[in-house]
């Protein structure tokens, strides 16, 4: 049986070309990329080609970005970084803004800021998983010091608008320091603090203009494995002069900011994966994407009575078709298609296992009681429109069959 | 020109059979070993598997082993994560201790640690670099709950007594319980706070007896890059019981001690890296090790004037021979050498570049002014007695040029 994967968000398969790139740096080019001989500065040039490589795609300096092992640890880094940063330089009774539907990367990171003393405001979403930009406005205090809002949903796959959010951000910033600048020089004070602007783009990158500058953004977090490169490497950018200080400390790795011998392959592979998808492979893509969904979405709403669409089209990931099937149970149903070889999920892979509703779902306004019944389609550059059909074949039955069993679904 | 590798403490090659075990894992076998589809399953499985390797080869439960991005990061895990547990379940006024001679990854944490209140020992070492015994056993406090040493120092080789330090952790531990049952129970109050035994042994691992059972051990750190597995994994042994709290927060992976998407390509590396180094190929290697060494130093000493052995040959790693010699800079030594196609290195390759002289050979009580003289030669298993010998013909007159360069030098 070929097995069919719609699975992109959680993982994907490392593309034949990166992994190319990636080969002579296990066993050949293996020094250690610190090392001031011959071996260590091979090394050192393909971590320095894939900082470029990163630097482009992003448009900023090689020097802003950071190598990590993977978003987690940049979410991490930029939330607590900033934050203890901000401690050091003596600012107190901070605030942050994030969402209630980032992902657990970002959310729990915020959650040990509260426990440190840190005021934390989660934004309430609209019913198609989008912050609103007046609720976020007003959300803005005198103490704000960072927001954290993610690029796009991971599991119904909704864009945030976050150029809007960095521009009321920089509005913010800039009325702030004119106000001081007005200021007699002697009555003046410190420089008042600005709102830095962070957004977890892992599930973007692949798909939309992640350009900083023209996005306004100050931290932005990306991974390998979301984009056809390795798993266990990622990236942080931080705009010059964005204050931050590292929190896995040693022997003063990556400006300081990411101590640990460098994942020399790893970071080749993620510098190879962001080359590939360059505006022209992503407007292919999206395309090819939309097309997809498009069958997708049409099949199951046509052919599984009562189904609901949680993915709002006009705004979100290309990859994403996020469906609630009432009466049918997401696991059930990932279970009953796993055994007919086809992979979806019932949202994030990192929560995996857990009983509660989705709290993306609930942030939304989808009742608990139906939130367990959904499912999540993200679909890749490798899917066909055949392995599309088959889904739509298939679903039907088993989402009729898991409902017979169901003793209160009507 | 074919090239010398003598830098295996700064990171080794991937073996050939580790590298082959490993590419499954990136295009064909891609899942998130978190998702519960069939995809996932089969990471899962290379992950489970790996985790009884490192198990294994630590005589310890796989539950008991939690998958890092290296060492630097389980290092900071172990101190930072059981100094956290500790001050969440009360403990106040702690004190830690280390050794002066610790890699950055145990030093910087400590430096931490202090800023937060914590009180931190660095021992002192004698002068082959080991710690002394009843230097140690006077260190420990009523408060001390918390003692790194590392197993193997990276940049001399020597071998610290960590079983002998373990048992005197045990047997303090074990007399404070005593005292403590002693009381009657309504004098008793909290049973006594134990002491737990870190030690950093990513230069031990090819080499030494690392069973954690054997050696009293409580958390262990290493690395796979330096037992000829990939670059970005490490693992973290954490026994039963001991408190821990996570530093990288997110989707509650490795029980949640670890967030982040498990890095399922280099986590079977580690595994298959690990297994090649069982008890027969380190006593094969070792012995192997340590005839090229004794040729190596035998010729230095006797071809180089004045050249002084920092490794104590009784009692270090087979594959360290550091040496200082006077008069000649070590980094210019290094890339002399380097221009000949031989890498070795003036120390850590994470502290490469730095102009202070080594924090090691300052604990061991050579002068600042010739510890600069230094170079380290780390061999491996796939070093050659023909490549000792070329630089043992090529070093002596780089040497003499750069030691007649030198002004103060006579």
């Amino acid at each position: 049986m070929k097995k069919i994967y719609f699975d992109h968000s959680a993982t994907t398969p490392v593309d034949k070309k990166v992994l190319e790139a990636m080969m002579p740096y296990f066993s050949d080019v293996y020094g250690n990329a610190n090392s001031i001989h011959s071996f260590g500065q091979e090394a050192l040039a393909g971590v320095d080609k894939a900082r470029e490589q990163v630097a482009k795609f992003l448009n900023c300096e090689s020097s802003e970005i950071i190598f990590t092992s993977g978003a987690t640890e940049s979410d991490n880094l930029a939330i607590k970084g900033v934050i203890k940063a901000l401690k050091n330089k003596g600012v107190q009774k901070m605030h942050v803004i994030t969402t209630k539907v980032e992902h657990e990367a970002v959310l729990e990171p915020c959650k040990e800021l509260e426990k440190d003393g840190v005021e934390v405001t989660y934004l309430p979403v609209k019913s198609n998983c989008e912050v609103d930009l007046n609720v976020f406005e007003k959300a803005i205090k005198e103490n704000t010091v960072l927001v954290s809002v993610m690029y796009v949903n991971s599991e119904v796959g909704a864009i945030e608008p976050i150029r809007e959010i960095a521009k009321i951000i920089k509005k913010t910033n800039d009325k702030r320091l004119r106000e001081w600048e007005k200021r007699r020089p002697q009555e003046r004070g410190e420089k008042p603090q600005p709102i830095y602007f962070h957004t977890d783009a892992t599930q973007a990158v692949n798909f939309l203009n992640c350009d900083v500058q023209w996005n306004y953004i100050d931290l932005l977090s990306l991974s390998g494995h979301q984009i056809y490169g390795p798993k266990g490497v990622g990236a942080l950018y931080v705009k010059k002069g964005v204050p931050i200080v590292s929190l896995q400390k040693g022997g003063h790795h990556e400006k300081n900011l990411r101590s640990g011998t460098l994942n020399v392959a790893g970071i080749v592979g993620l510098g190879a994966a962001i080359t590939q998808i360059d505006q022209k492979y992503q407007e292919k893509n999206n395309a090819k994407l939309n097309k997809l969904r498009e069958i997708l979405i049409k099949g199951v709403l046509k052919n599984v009575p009562d189904s609901i669409l949680n993915t709002d089209l006009k705004n979100s990931s290309p990859a994403h078709a996020h469906f609630t099937l009432p009466g049918a149970e997401g696991e059930s149903m990932l279970i009953s298609l796993d055994l007919e070889g086809i992979a979806v999920s019932t949202g994030s892979a990192c929560a995996a296992g857990s009983l509660e509703p989705s709290h993306v779902l609930l942030a939304m306004g989808i009742p608990a009681e139906i939130a367990h019944s959904s499912i999540r389609f993200t679909l890749g550059k490798y899917n066909t429109e055949e392995e599309i059909k088959k889904v739509i074949k298939l679903l039907p039955p088993i989402i009729e069959r898991l409902r017979k069993m169901n003793p209160i679904y009507k």
